[in-house]
């Protein structure tokens, strides 16, 4: 799955038009991620440090207003998720609980409420832990939590935290093997991630996300919050998810190829 | 490790050369490799049906008067590789021995006299299986009956055997499942695999092979036979290492980078 990640105001050219409310600007931006692919869109105020709860209510009501498409609410303001999920249509998403004390207490009743699925970071209080197994061993709480409070499986997104290869000695590893173990415990669990902290610090980083993408579906994760307007990586995504067998005689990447979306 | 696949009678602009004995341009090619980042030459004399023999020994001859790099011997014919084995200096690899019966009985001996190294296909007399646990299982049966043999872990390297996507209905996860299997049974052992197959019959395959061998590294393979002079599969290569952590502070990738290698 592809929550498309352009509508966030901490991208320069984005918290201006949320400001302004430019309605037409941000639908534009909304209609090219709906239209490269983008299954949800990832709506984020977090800039707005005084009145994100008012900002992301018009923001989603604005998208709610003229997209089908389904919203992510990307905060961890218990007050604007409040303030913005029941403008939301139809199925939401909420970007994110994690294992936090006072962010899990207070975001899960407004999962519950609005029956939205879930990201669900991998990090406790004592933040975010260095070792894959520590890091499954909160998803797995998570899951636990989740379920015992009635949220269906299905509604878990586990985000097991990227975090840059340049300062990281095991590089990417910890999120592979992260995944694998949730796969292994809970076969067919969604995971998810951003991508493009993998490369900070680094040269050629579009470079390095587009392969970090294509190792991290091979790994078992299945969702992603990038920007699907990129084409040379949407184009990873769906020859990485032809190659993982996903895509029944490569008919998606074959017709992706027709229209254009591949060079070499 | 990259085993360079470029001397290879198989392909158009090689077969004269071999035939003509063009010493010259054929070295020439091999420096590009080694430049380029090979650990070993492949050379493969399979097109000459009537006197591989004669000249894959001609091959060994000519590149081991002339270069240091480390020659693999690419052929199923114990009489090619009998006749040329001993013309290698230092350390040599055979491509391949298998668990077929007749080839087994054949190639072993041979890996033994001359200490060589063995890529080890896994399939045997029942041709190739479709599923990683049989071709798991052919690789455990070929590492213990290859140690039992005398040969050390660290010489086998073990080919699960790449096949085309567009036929396959599982893609390539059953490359990658086998390489997992074995790594958990014997880690550390030495996976190998040729990448071109992988995407034949489809559109872009150089970018499918690349996406490949980033799964495929991110999975635990750790030897390819490839084109090293393919600037944009090498910078996959080094970008996949760094994002495995195999290579410390990403040295290796900044350097290429600095060096050119990289375009987004």
């Amino acid at each position: 799955m592809i929550i498309g990640e352009l509508l966030n105001s901490s991208r320069e050219a984005i918290k201006p038009l949320i400001e302004n409310q430019d309605a037409a600007a941000l639908l534009a931006i909304a209609q090219a991620e709906i239209a490269a692919g983008a299954d949800y869109l990832d709506l984020n105020c977090g800039a707005f440090v005084k009145d994100e709860p008012e900002r992301l209510a018009w923001l989603v009501r604005t998208m709610a207003a003229a997209v089908d498409q389904r919203l992510c609410l990307d905060s961890p303001n218990p007050r604007a998720l409040a303030a913005a999920l029941p403008l939301a249509r139809g199925p939401v998403m909420i970007n994110s609980i994690s294992a936090e004390t006072a962010r899990y207490r207070d975001i899960l009743p407004l999962a519950q409420e609005h029956k939205a699925k879930l990201v669900a970071l991998c990090m406790d209080d004592a933040a975010i832990p260095t070792t894959a197994e520590a890091r499954y061993e909160i998803g797995c709480r998570l899951v636990k939590n989740l379920q015992a409070a009635g949220i269906a499986m299905d509604d878990i997104y586990l985000d097991p935290m990227v975090q840059p290869i340049s300062v990281s000695a095991g590089g990417a590893m910890v999120i592979f093997d992260t995944v694998q173990m949730l796969q292994s415990a809970y076969p067919g669990i969604h995971c998810v991630c951003g991508l493009s902290n993998i490369s900070f610090g680094l040269p050629n980083r579009k470079l390095i996300n587009r392969y970090f993408l294509a190792q991290a579906i091979a790994c078992g994760m299945d969702s992603f919050i990038l920007d699907p307007t990129d084409r040379q990586l949407m184009g990873c995504y769906l020859a990485a998810r032809a190659l993982i067998g996903e895509d029944k005689f490569c008919a998606k990447y074959l017709k992706a190829y027709r229209n254009g979306l591949f060079t070499e």
